[in-house]
C-alpha cells in the first residue's frame, strides 16, 4: 500500500489559488493521484483536497506543511496535511444495537477504514465480548439517568485518554451534553435513523410508520450543539410499503444505517469531508 | 383491450372474507385476473382488490354490484366496484410550471393512464396552447391575491360541471380551502416538491440547500384540510451534491415529481389505492 | 412469535381456485394473515401463498396436509404445506471471502433468517473460527484441482447427512458438478458477483470494469447445471465512475452481494420463492 | 446566463501538469468556477476539465487556444477549448417510438440542453408534427430493407449540410453502416434499451422478460462499428417482478431510457465526457 499526504485546503475564493498550490507542489516534485475542487458560488468560498504520493516528495509531512504555511497564509486558509502513514484514533460508543459496531468492526478488520480502533465505549456492557474478540478495549460506563453528567464526564476523560481523533456514535442512544458537542466540534460523527430533518428526535421508525411515508432512511451527520441537526455528510433510503410492520421499518433500517454510517465514516477518515458552515464538502 | 370490473373492499377483518367473496366471483363464473389482500394487523382492517375479466361474467357492473351487496353488508364492507369500459373523468390544475402537466398529458396520449381528461384549470394563461393541443378545454381561473375565494368557487363550479371524479394538483402551487378539500376527500391528488414531511410549505428546495441534505425528493399524496399532511401514495428521491446549486435541486427535482406523480395517479385511477386513516394502502 | 402454516401452490389456473381453498381454509376457522396470487398470463399458471395462523386451526400441519389433498388434486396442484414451528435445515458454502458468511451468521443470530444453520462446509479452513464461534459445526472439505470428484461427493455426504433443506453458496467458488446440481435441484442457492446475464462465468469485477459500465450488480439466483443461467431470485447494482479500480469495484460488489443474498435466502426460507421454468415468482 | 470557455485535455500523466496549466489560466486573469481531474491509474492517462469565466479572460477563445498551444504541444496533450456562447450543433434521428424525442425537445425547450437542434432525421414520418410544432426541419428519409446504403447516403449528406456537431440516435432502430460510424466516430450517441451488455442487439424487453431478471435497463453509449459495443456514457435500471410483462417492461423502459439519454446528451454537451478506449471519463 503506497502511502500519501492529502492537502486539505478551504479559503476564500479568488484566481491564482490552483496555480500557486499546484506549483508549490511541481516545484517539490509531487505526483498528485487524486485532485479534487469546489466553488461555492453562493458563499464565494474555494475548497480543495490534494493527495500526493509521499515517495515522490523528498521531505516529510512537518517539511512539506511548514514549507506550505506562506502559500496558506497568502490565501488565508485553513488547511492540514495530513500522511496515511499515520492512522487516525478512532473511539466507538454504542448501547446495545449491534448492527453498527458489527458492521464498522468488521470493515475495519478487512482493511475498507483506515484507522486505528483505540476503544469502545458504552453505556451497557453487551458487546464487550464482541469487541475483545477483534483485540478492542471495551469500557463500560453506565449512565445513571437521574445524574447523567458524572458518566459524561467518564466519557470525556477517556476521550482524552486514548488520544481520539474521532469519535463515532455507532447508535450510542445517549444525547452528549452540549458542552461536549462544542469541546469535540467536527469530530463526532452520529448516525441518526431517519432520513433528516424528517423524524428528528426519539423512535424515528415509529414516528415513520404512523405518517405513513413510503421511504424510510437514514442519515450520518456531525454532532453538534442542536439534536439531529448538525452537518449531514451522507443520507440514504430504502423503499417500504404498508405490508410493513414498524419491526420491519426497524430491520430495514438497520442496513441503510450501517452502511451510511460507514460511507460517512469511510469518507471523514479519507479527509473528503470538510465542514462548511452547517453543511459539508464531500469529495467522494 | 379486455374490460374488467375492479372489486375493491375495505373492512373490519374476520375469518372467512376470502372464501365468502371468492365463493361469489366463481358462482358468477368469474375469472380473477389479479388480486391483492391486506391485513393491517395494528387495526384490524381488512383491504383487498381484485379484478375480474368482464367477459367471464353474465351480468353487467351494477347487476354484479346488486348481487354484491348482501355479502358486502354481512362484513360491513366499504366497498365499490368499478368498470374499466367507463373512464373516470379528471380534471387537472396547474400554475405556470409545465413539467407535471406535459408529463401527464403524454402518458395519457399514450395509453398509460386511463382517464377522460376533461379539462385543465389554471390561475394562469400559459399552459393554454400546450393543452389545447391535445384537444382538452383549458380554463383560465385568475386568483386574486386579496380575495381568492371568488376564484376558488369558480374552481369548485368547474369541478362540478365536468363531473370530475379526480382533481390533479400538477403544480396548481394555490393552497385549495378547506372547505372544498373536505368536499373533494380523497379525490384531490397533489404532487409535494419535497420528500414529506421534511420540507413541507413554500419553497421547499430552498429548505433542503440550506439545510444541506444529500438526497431531494418529491411526494404525491391526498390532499386534506392541513398543508401537505394528507396521506402519501407515493415517493421517491435523487441524490444531490455540495456541487449542485438550488437552480439544480430544481432541475432534478422536476424529473422526480413527474414520475412521483405520474405513478401515483396510475394507481390511484387503476383503483389500487385505498385510504386507511392518514395513510395508504396500494397495491401495485 | 406466533406460529404460521404456509401453504404455497401452483397450478393450472382455472375458475374457482381461490373459492375452493379460501372456503377449505375458512371451514377449517383458518385465519389467513397473509395472501398472494399471481396468475401468469403468458403460461397460464396460477401461483399462490397463503399464511394461516397456526392456533387458529383445530388441526396440526399433517392433518391439514392430508384434508387438503382432495382440493390439491381436483387442481393439479404442485404444493407444499409447511410449518413456521419446524425450522429449515441449511448448509452453507464457502471459500476464502467472509462477507456473505459474516452477514448471514450475524442476521440469522438477530432473528431475521428463519432456520437452523446445521454446518458450514468449505474447500479452505480459513472461516473455521469464525463459524465455530456462532456454534455452528465446520467441515474442511479440500478441493484437488486435478481431481475434484472426490471432494464433491464428500460434500453430497455431509449435505445428505446434515439432512439438509437447503444449500447456500456464499461465494464458494466451485462449480458444482451437473449430477449434484440435478439431484439438489431447487434447494442450491447461489449469489453471482455480477448482474447476471452480463458477466456470467470468473472475475466478474475486471469484466464490468474492462466493458466500463456505470453500474455494477450481484445476482441470487437457483444453481442448475448451465452455470450461472438458473432461475433468478433477486438482484441489486451498485454505481460505479471511471474513478474507481477494479478494487474499489470488488469493495461496492462484497456489500451488493451480502445484501442480494440475505433477501434471496430470507424469501427462500418463507416460502416465498416459486420456481417456474426458469423464472421465480417471488411474493415478498 | 455567463459566458464560459471549456478546457479539456488528456496526455500521458506526469508531475506538473496541473500546475503549468494553471499558472497559464491564472496568467490570464481566469477565474475558474469548476475544475476536475482523474488520473487513469492503469494507463497512466490524465484527464481534466476545466471551465472558465469568458469575462475574466482578456482574450477570446481563439486566442485563448493559440497561447494554449506550447502547453499543450509539451504535454502531448489531445485537447479542445469550447465556447459556451457558441453552441454546439445536434441532429436527432428517429424512428416511431417518441419518447425519447419528446424528452429531449422538451428539455432543450426548457434550456435544460444547451444545443442548437438543427434537425430530426427519420426513416418514417410520424414525428413531423411534434418536430415541427419546436420549430425544427423534419426530414423523412425512407430505408428500403432491401438496400439500405442509398438511405444511409442521404443521412450523412444531411449531417454534413446541417454541419451537425453530435448525432443522437433516439431509438433510430436502424443500424448505421460502418463506416458512417467510423466517420462519425465520438460524435453519435445511441440509447439502448438494456443493460449493457446484457441483452445486445434485437428486443431486449422480451430477452429480458424471457430471462426473468429482477431490474432492468437501458444504456447510453458512443456507436462505433460493432453494435451496442461502443463506450458507455450512462446506465441505469428499474426493478421488475414476476406480475410484469412484456408490456410493463417496455413502459418501464421508456422512463429509464428517456432519462438516461437525457443525462448523456447533457454531459455531452458541455464536454463532460471523454473517451478512453472503449470506456469513458465523465466529470459530472
Amino acid at each position: 500500500m503506497s502511502r500519501y499526504y492529502r492537502l486539505v485546503v478551504s479559503c476564500p475564493d479568488q484566481v491564482g489559488i490552483v496555480a500557486r498550490v499546484a506549483n508549490f507542489i511541481a516545484q517539490q516534485g509531487g505526483s498528485i493521484t487524486e485532485a479534487s475542487q469546489h466553488s461555492d458560488l453562493e458563499t464565494g468560498r474555494f475548497f480543495m483536497r490534494y493527495e500526493i504520493l509521499a515517495d515522490s516528495l523528498a521531505m516529510g509531512p512537518d517539511a512539506f506543511s511548514e514549507a506550505f504555511r506562506p502559500v496558506a497564509d497568502d490565501f488565508q486558509m485553513d488547511w492540514a496535511v495530513t500522511d496515511t502513514g499515520k492512522l487516525p484514533k478512532v473511539v466507538i460508543m454504542v448501547s446495545k444495537e449491534s448492527h453498527c459496531l458489527v458492521d464498522l468492526l468488521y470493515r475495519w478488520q478487512g482493511g475498507e477504514l483506515a484507522c486505528d480502533i483505540v476503544g469502545v465505549l458504552s453505556n451497557h456492557d453487551d458487546m464487550r465480548s464482541l469487541t475483545e474478540w477483534y483485540g478492542i478495549p471495551y469500557q463500560h460506563i453506565p449512565v445513571n439517568p437521574d445524574d447523567k453528567q458524572p458518566a459524561f464526564d467518564a466519557v470525556e476523560a477517556q476521550i482524552e485518554a486514548l488520544q481520539a481523533d474521532c469519535v463515532i456514535l455507532a447508535r450510542y442512544m445517549q444525547i452528549l451534553p452540549p458542552a461536549l458537542c462544542q469541546r469535540l466540534s467536527g469530530r463526532v460523527i452520529n448516525i441518526h435513523h431517519s432520513f433528516l430533518p424528517s423524524f428528528a428526535g426519539a423512535k424515528p421508525y415509529h414516528q415513520a410508520y404512523q405518517r405513513g411515508v413510503k421511504l424510510i432512511g437514514a442519515t450520518c451527520h456531525y454532532v453538534t450543539e442542536e439534536l439531529d441537526a448538525g452537518p449531514i455528510i451522507e443520507q440514504d433510503i430504502h423503499r417500504v410499503t404498508h405490508c410493513h410492520t414498524p419491526k420491519d421499518l426497524v430491520r430495514f433500517g438497520r442496513d441503510v444505517e450501517k452502511s451510511v454510517l460507514a460511507r460517512g465514516v469511510r469518507w471523514h477518515l479519507e479527509d473528503r469531508v470538510i465542514i462548511h458552515g452547517n453543511k459539508t464538502v464531500v469529495f467522494n
